[in-house]
């Protein structure tokens, strides 16, 4: 039977792969990468750099260059689904072709395959078409949202406290929420902190990890100014942004 | 200046080590073990077997046992305070009399150092008080959350949804709130799953990562029933019982 590992491998820095995802990658015939037709270099580049630093296991690396994602870049479900549905046929076809019968393979995940990735839906979908067998396990990886916390040397809940992630576009819903202490921001392409609280300390990081890291942290009225004309900057000469964010409400 | 990395490393199975935490440990020459009185033998076994495994640079391993915790387990607020602070003590008085003044030490944190854990609290308390000078960084590791979600392979969220992490005190209030999709319960002595949805979900983990690991899922009103049981047995036979759940509620 076919074997495929869903390894995270961290959210930027190539050390921050555990030994178990080494030990998988290292066991892997096959490793597939997943990219974006405008992907930038700087996010290849890290996955690759896990392999050189890393993986001493002889593998071919098999590049699946992600089918354009339709208009919108929400998480709208309708398009996410169809976005899915392609990617499985892609995949299913790469791991038939790709794989020999007893072969192992790997799919190298960004942060933890638990949060906010689409890997373990789309190998789910790819099983479930019934195209090609193969049995798979998931290997843990450290998330942005961990290395914010570090980075700041803060934890993400409070004393007794809960800890929540979110996508921007739910922030002003879960603050909302009077139980809410601690809430962490993904995917937040509208600067959704922007409008809350002023009293609320926010801990914001980008490119974390990586030697281009930015981290502001301050009562969020006395620093949301400069993290909004820091993101742009950094956006406008990097040509893209990753960032995450924790809002905590004092108690 | 004395150097502390507070270091993350897994929350059971001695390779969910990153690669950046072994270099934190390789480098320091004092390895702070925190241990409880009467702390279960596994898991300061898992501990000595991350150093015993990865760890390669020479080091003295420091045990430093736990003051005892006051009457209640819960994270009542004032027996935490209080806990923290003979701790803090502890702790000053050892980083100040084992570690050298240019020297590198490192605490072991079990999981992630920012999900309900302690360590960098006592640490803050330790520089508030004045009693001894010193640097740290802080190290994330694979928390027990990550790896019930990969054993189970499972996301924590369901997509564009919020992920929430919440004491098994807390848990009846979380899924008051209608917007919770899905939650992680930790630290749940009571068993606070029981009276919930028997229509919600249940992904349930104990062990995690080690060998004897234990895997449940199914439908609440199910399999309720054979998690009380299971974990009853279990924790009969070992003497103690670490698990984690999650809990989802259907779209
Ligand atoms: C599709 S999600 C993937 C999350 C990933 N699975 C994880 O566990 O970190 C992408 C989002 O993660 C966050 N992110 C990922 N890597 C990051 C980094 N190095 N620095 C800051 N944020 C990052 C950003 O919020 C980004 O929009
Ligand atoms: C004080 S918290 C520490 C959490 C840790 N910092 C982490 O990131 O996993 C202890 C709780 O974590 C959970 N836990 C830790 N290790 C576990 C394991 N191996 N299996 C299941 N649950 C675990 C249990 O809910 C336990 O009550």
């Amino acid at each position: 039977m076919r074997h495929l590992s869903l390894v995270g491998i961290g959210a930027g820095d190539p050390d921050q792969v555990t030994v178990q995802a080494i030990k998988a990658l290292d066991a892997a015939r096959v490793i597939f990468l997943i990219t974006k037709v405008r992907e930038t270099e700087d996010l290849v580049a890290v996955r690759r750099e896990v392999l050189r630093r890393h993986v001493t296991g002889e593998h071919r690396v098999v590049e699946l260059v992600d089918p354009p994602r339709g208009r919108s870049r929400d998480a709208h479900e309708g398009v996410v689904d169809d976005w899915r549905t392609r990617r499985a046929k892609q995949w299913a076809a790469a791991i038939a072709t790709e794989l020999g019968e007893d072969e192992r393979g790997a799919f190298l995940v960004w942060g933890d395959p638990a949060i906010y990735d689409s890997t373990l839906g789309v190998v789910e979908q790819v099983l479930a078409s019934g195209t090609v067998a193969f049995d798979y396990d998931v290997v843990p990886g450290i998330s942005a949202v961990q290395d914010l916390a570090a980075r700041h040397r803060t934890t993400l809940n409070q004393v007794g406290g809960t800890i929540r992630v979110t996508p921007g576009r739910r922030l002003a819903e879960q603050l909302a929420d009077l139980t809410t202490e601690d809430v962490v921001v993904m995917l937040d392409a509208e600067l959704a902190f922007a409008d809350q609280d002023p009293d609320l300390e926010l801990f914001w990081g980008a490119y974390l990890g990586t030697p281009d890291e930015l981290l502001i942290h301050g009562r969020l009225g006395d620093v949301a100014d400069e993290v909004v004309r820091v993101r742009a900057q950094a956006r406008e000469r990097k040509g893209w942004m990753f960032d995450t964010y924790l809002l905590r409400r004092a108690r």
